[in-house]
């Protein structure tokens, strides 16, 4: 692959997932579709920092408007930040790329309940040219750590 | 514009942000006085979080010397943390460009009273070759949440 | 040095410290021994935040096996989250580099004793081609703040 190109693509990439975590903290769900592909999986099973994430369930959401969805409604009464740390991203073809990303995220709700969240972890993600630009098409979160006062069955 | 240039000043400008936390928090002033331009604007209106920013007031600062006053007043008798992520950078052309980068700071205040602070936000800037190197010729602050025991007339 | 030389050393180095994050959290210690060269040093002699550190002692390992060994003795019984942020590298040859990244640090320890640490500072580091790949060949942490309820002794 020509290495103009693929620099071009890793910085695409990085700045991709840098407007996912400004949509995400501010509430902008429009923008928030434009990054992740039609038929997109976002697997948060393992959000919770369990040994064993759940084999299936509400955490795994297939397609972008369901992604936005699960993300938008969770976060619909809260005030949240997300940020993201040293993206390894690799360049697998001129349509393809696969990536890691450490990642800290603070939530806190009024509403159902009052709870908060803080949680340190990483987003394995699979990248995709669609519609002439980069996209998320796979992101699959593990977490070192989770502190929060949140209620089990809503984690 | 050629990529190669497009490149070199994407991560010029990363490293001056970076750079400029970096001088915040050493507290190298002279240092700092080099990122930015000479008729900078420096606007953390938005830094309490409000919702709408008040019109304006000691939190707009004008021009370099203006802007390294403020800060170096503001942390001379703190300990600062002050990080960016994620930075978005777009260059507009040879010598202009734009960019958001996600901030977190953390600040403790012995004097003249015992207060800290832990906000998360955005800076929204502008920057212009300047003297034959990148400079911050714009930079506004915007928050998604302050957790201070400030007192509300030192905001 | 031809600059697509130069982007691609700068990538990588900024690739390789994100390994190190990584590889250090999620307790990768064959990973992280990849990262540094045989004959590296890693000195946290400021990692307490004192202001003059110490003149040698436990906290200089020289050579790649003392620094794994180091630092997964040292984590061995913790949940560690380390995250780099605004990574300035310089490109000094084809073969040698350096660099500062800014870092924070959240340790947890259950043996043995209970305690925790959040530290924040920046790793002044060098960095050489060896067998082929950008390693880190000299890595000096320096601290901001650090709190902890660690025993003096433990620091």
């Amino acid at each position: 692959m020509d290495p103009i190109e693929e620099f071009r693509a890793i910085e695409e990439i990085r700045q991709l997932k840098s407007r996912y975590f400004r949509f995400v903290d501010t509430k902008d769900w429009e923008g928030l579709a434009t990054l992740f592909c039609e038929d997109a999986v976002f697997d948060t099973r393992g959000a919770a920092g369990q040994e064993e994430p759940a084999e299936d369930g509400p955490q795994v959401s297939r397609g972008r408007k369901a992604i936005v969805r699960y993300i938008s409604e969770g976060l619909q009464h809260a005030v949240s930040v997300h940020h993201g740390h040293g993206h390894e991203v690799t360049i697998d073809s001129s349509k393809e790329a696969h990536g890691v990303i450490a990642m800290e995220d603070f939530v806190e709700w009024q509403k159902p309940f009052k709870a908060s969240l803080r949680g340190y972890g990483h987003y394995h993600e699979v990248y995709r040219i669609e519609d002439g630009a980069w996209q998320i098409s796979k992101s699959t979160l593990t977490r070192l750590r989770v502190d929060t006062d949140l209620p089990a069955e809503a984690m």
